[in-house]
């Protein structure tokens, strides 16, 4: 049955009983507006928006992995402050033939998502649209830390890396060229595996500047190092390819590295201590800051292909 | 020049340039988060999509006027909640051959109505898509009152309204006709004058229901007596037509009732109040609750045209 014969207010019903109560929610959906326990006096908040054809394609990816992708790269941009997600709202638009059950199955994809950190789905808006577009909007609580900003980063500092890289980008390759394996990669790309717990970590254990990986390692640690007026030179024997993406590299012509250093989606955090600091559990050192501009790997720019923009 | 040559990096730096800093901003855009301050220990959050063609045409409203509207309807549920605006958050999907100052222009719109509140733009994500759509959310603080739901509502309780109704029905009737007079309520359609201040006195006041009205007065007052499990009739003396309206529905041939009873985009703010209270700065009666289910006037169902659904 089409969103179009079950109306708006027949899907909210639909989709809002599949949401779950998370442990920061004072008021659920159904009112103007939800009320979220921001028990810091100060509320952490991000938006991403996914379009389908562009950040998703629904031959690729189920619903359910939608909802997992749309809720995961909100929830790493609270992480990467160093903060605890506490909800999240959607705005979701629909071409009116899309089934209803597509919708309900993002609603359990962002509820499962979300409910990995005891956060839930606490509101959103539904429309008509030509385009399938999910926005996002994740709430976090700092929990008495002070944010991880990008900028704080200094030389000699330690450059440390939580969770997984390339694996998404592998498995978007994967996908594109036709394939449906490896399926750990095609299903990295559908899941990200976020390393949440490892943002308040870093910051409870002294993090001077921290990024959520989106864009590919080089260009979100360029963000990072002009946005601390530094730069980062990181150690090549760090970044090692996992067989099966050597394999899979080797298989469709690719050099592994360019997932590894240029693809996002993954969502990792990326963070810098201070060098005498033991890394937090999760996090291992990749490089080092160090005075100067730029993202350098082994002392040298990196030539392969790195993040990427929209709109081109 | 198009939003494909300025490149989304260049285009965040144009918009972000533009938006002003709201007393709540703690850390403004250009993080992976921001951070808004909610003395409270609660936020009130809440989300609204716009999508082009469907809640506005370009030939119709300026993205400055766009800009307004986004921002008056997300910020006008938070004041239907009883608490004050404090930050947006906006998703933007642009075609690529969007002029960039579009962009520019709706940021300025979002800006300008945000500061009306003390608020402003602190975050946000833009992609590329098909179709031009605007997501926002908002963020409120309570100040330290309880939230006025949807479902508070006690027969006896006198029904009251802040703001305007049908201006903005009625601009849309008259654009949709191809007119672009009475200037009034075109403008009206094009920019909302949403009585922020109005929710937190009614919160302030007593009342024990509020809504934002979006979908048309007879609809939302629905959703407020379903929600309070009462019905509500509404006095037709109550409810004065303004002489642009009453000649505008004359030469259109509408029943100027439709606008003001079944017209949404105004944003105005119903609410209940206990029967011996009086009413705060702003406010006037237009009905009362009673026992039952359902919105009547005068004692009757009314028959005209009201709220609409999307989807369909």
């Amino acid at each position: 049955m089409s969103v179009a014969v079950v109306g708006e207010f027949g899907l909210i019903g639909r989709v809002t009983a599949r949401l779950g109560t998370g442990r920061a929610t004072l008021l659920g959906p159904g009112d103007d507006a939800a009320v979220v326990a921001a028990p810091d006096t100060r509320v952490v908040a991000s938006t991403d928006v996914l379009v389908e054809g562009r950040h998703f394609r629904r031959d690729w990816s189920s619903a359910v992995d939608v909802g997992h992708r749309a809720a995961a790269a909100n929830l790493a941009d609270i992480a990467a402050m160093g903060a605890t997600p506490t909800a999240l709202l959607v705005a979701l638009c629909m071409p009116p033939d899309l089934e209803a059950s597509w919708a309900e199955e993002l609603a359990d994809g962002l509820a499962a998502e979300a409910a990995k950190v005891g956060a839930s789905v606490v509101g959103g808006d539904m429309s008509a649209s030509p385009t399938l577009t999910i926005a996002v909007t994740a709430l976090g609580d700092l929990e008495g830390r002070a944010p991880v900003v990008r900028g704080g980063a200094r030389p000699g500092d330690v450059i440390a890396l939580a969770g997984r890289i390339g694996y998404a980008a592998a498995g978007y390759t994967v996908l594109s060229r036709g394939f449906r394996t490896p399926k750990m990669l095609v299903e990295a790309y559908r899941r990200p595996e976020v390393p949440y717990a490892a943002g308040p970590l870093a910051a409870e254990g002294g993090a001077t500047a921290m990024i959520d990986i989106s864009d590919g390692l080089l260009a979100d640690l360029g963000h990072l190092a002009a946005a601390s007026r530094v730069a980062i030179d990181l150690t090549g024997d760090a970044f090692e390819v996992p067989v099966q993406m050597r394999d899979a590299a080797h298989a469709l012509g690719v050099d592994p590295y360019a997932w590894v250093l240029g693809g996002g989606d993954d969502h990792a955090l990326a963070a810098a201590f201070p060098e005498d600091t033991p890394l937090p559990p999760g996090w291992r050192q990749i490089g080092h800051v160090i005075h100067g501009a730029g993202v350098t790997l082994d002392g040298r720019p990196y030539k392969g292909p790195t993040g990427w923009q929209h709109f081109r």
